[in-house]
């Protein structure tokens, strides 16, 4: 069986259309049968063209059939001739497919503030279109990437309501950390058979689990988008809430949801360490919640990661400038790669050898105990490099 | 008349006293006439000992006349140690001085976590107090550096109440940043004669307009401390609230603060750049500091500016991601360096020639109109450079 594979029902495809110079940058999902639509987007308050769209359509909660993304342009801060474009771009493959503009979701990822290339997108419609296959998901995640290195796909199938059900996602990530040539985006699939109020409340906690507990920089971009399509075609009794099956589902999104939030934060620009930060015994789930936030953007915690130096104090003062009422330096205690560095208000001055495995592997733990209640909260991110602001310091002009 | 020189009454020195291997590390400034002295303290959780010592001390209100402090090590994160240490510190001045402990504060910077080394500086005290002189402000000064690559002193005099008054501050910078070699200090003598209440409303006011919008890397750390310290010995008819008197004073204090904060940013990690990120327009004053502060702090902002790449777009989402009611993209206007790059909810295409003289000086300002409202705010900051990940990922060990 192959890594990833699509599940019953849906194909894709992705092209080149000429908005990018060379590589692949228009992609197409497609199901036949109807599909139950959920899509979490960005909260910034400047939001691209296509979110402003494809909001509208799932609210309106008519079966999506397919969505159409284009990488290379964002398709944000265009005014009103960016939602014309979104919906001309819909409507290049609603009409052949026999859709209407409400069965079809629009995304896009690039250059903010530039026009989009709609007439190559119009153009290369009927080619994407003839592409479509259920063996074309690495052409379609190759349409999504920008500054990606490397493709982001996983599958998880289960059995669940007398069937094999299958969950495939793809993604493009480096993102969140590039607000210009925008964002996050994944589309997730499943031949599951469920119920709409089982698979929102499914997905927001898969969601709040994984993708919104990565930062790279702590920027959230335009155009963030997770959407997820449940197509039906598994045949299994359907999956409803509070039932056995749901909790089988919730484990398998959850999965795949996390597989594809670590392949992002691994790929993020210059990234060359993965980092969970493991915040426990918060008193309230907003201060677990800050207190990994900020660890994770500390800029000098992830330069000091970067460097092999384990440097707890600059974990304890990050953790500290919350404000957070859970932080209490005379309770709060710091691993760092499963040594203990600080306790009972004190550095605990670890063995030399000790010291010298803290940050040396490509996987790294910072855990902060802090005594003060029971709540828990982890964030994934990676390392700041020079890479990262080299990248970052040239890219427009 | 030099650039700076003290106000009528101080008399300041720095020495050598073994915690730097080689620089001056000890600092004494001291006043015959006891002072008016207001604090303004880092609120971080995690407080180092020093910082909790003379908070007690101006609670109690007394006069002070001495400002003990050291650098190379925080003395934070050392327990009931660490508080003890800070007291024979202060004690090691205060008796060959004829003063009591609560006529005496203390402050330290450097490394957290490891014990003061205390035997040093009760061993150099003698010296520092021979030091003590009215010409010593750049030996205090060396005796506060850390990471800093200049001197930060500075002096504005004016007439108020009848006579020239002198205030003089100098301080460490580069922190903020070092949350370790930690921190920001700054310490502002005034021979002005003036009411208790007059001087802590006019300080929060510099302080807020100048030390509190200034950001190098957006981490506050354990050790910040800002003490304003007036002696009276001017002789000008004292400076009470609401008086002619007090906007001199206001006026004098916030150009001295701003000068200072200018020299901190421009002296950040790896600066290249010194960057004014000005928002106008915001329906809130809270709204408008959260936008100037989210901007001032984004990495993509940040390394954009160092590569000279007018990257507006970035500007635009983390303005956006703050979520604020007061962005709307159709009302936002971006300018950089004077040159309008967004209007209108899109890009406005200038000129190449325009374009190129964005981000090229070395002063460089983004300017956000929201036109959603009438509050203003300013934030101070500087560009991320890769020599700014150079020095923090090789720090402590």
């Amino acid at each position: 069986m192959a890594k990833y594979y699509l599940p019953k029902g849906f194909k894709v495809s992705g092209v080149h259309c000429g908005i990018k110079r060379f590589n692949r940058d228009l992609g197409l999902i497609y199901s036949n049968a109807g599909c139950r639509a959920i899509g979490v987007f960005t909260r910034n308050k400047i939001k691209a063209a296509p979110v402003i769209v494809s909001k509208d359509i799932l609210a309106k909660g008519e079966p999506i059939h397919a969505i159409i993304v284009n990488s290379g342009n964002a398709n944000c801060c265009t005014g009103r001739t960016g939602t014309n474009d979104a919906k001309k771009m819909m409507r290049a493959v609603a009409e052949p497919l026999g859709l209407k503009l409400n069965n079809v979701l629009v995304s896009s990822t690039g250059v903010i503030g530039r026009k989009l290339q709609i007439e190559n997108i119009v153009g290369a419609a009927p080619l994407l279109l003839r592409k479509l296959s259920e063996k074309a998901l690495t052409n379609l995640s190759d349409a999504l990437l920008t500054t990606d290195k490397k493709r982001k796909i996983e599958t998880v199938s289960f059995n669940a309501g007398g069937r094999e059900i299958t969950i495939t996602g793809l993604c493009k990530g480096a993102g969140m950390i590039h607000p210009k040539m925008a964002t996050m985006l994944c589309f997730i699939m499943t031949d599951a058979d469920i119920d709409k109020d089982a698979l929102k409340a499914a997905f927001k906690k898969s969601v709040d689990r994984t993708f919104n507990s990565i930062s790279i920089d702590g920027d959230m971009s335009t155009n963030d988008t997770v959407i997820i399509l449940a197509n039906g075609m598994a045949g299994n009794i359907p999956v409803r809430k509070g039932t056995k099956e749901l909790e089988s589902f919730q484990k398998g999104l959850d999965k795949l949801c996390l597989e594809l939030a670590k392949d992002i934060v691994k790929d993020g620009e210059g990234a060359t360490k993965f980092v969970a930060v493991k915040v426990n015994g918060a008193a309230t789930e907003k201060e677990a919640d800050q207190i990994a936030r900020t660890v994770a953007n500390s800029c000098l915690v992830k330069t000091a990661i970067h460097g092999g130096d384990p440097n707890w104090g600059r974990i304890a003062s990050s953790a500290g400038s919350t404000m957070a009422k859970s932080v209490k330096p005379n309770k709060m205690e710091i691993y760092l790669d499963g040594v203990c560095m600080f306790k009972k208000g004190r550095y605990t001055h670890p063995a030399v050898n000790k010291m010298h495995k803290i940050y040396k592997k490509s996987n790294v733990e910072v855990e902060i105990y802090l005594n003060s209640g029971r709540k828990n909260a982890t964030m994934f991110t990676c390392d700041l490099s020079k890479r990262y602001v080299e990248i970052n310091s040239h890219y427009m002009t």
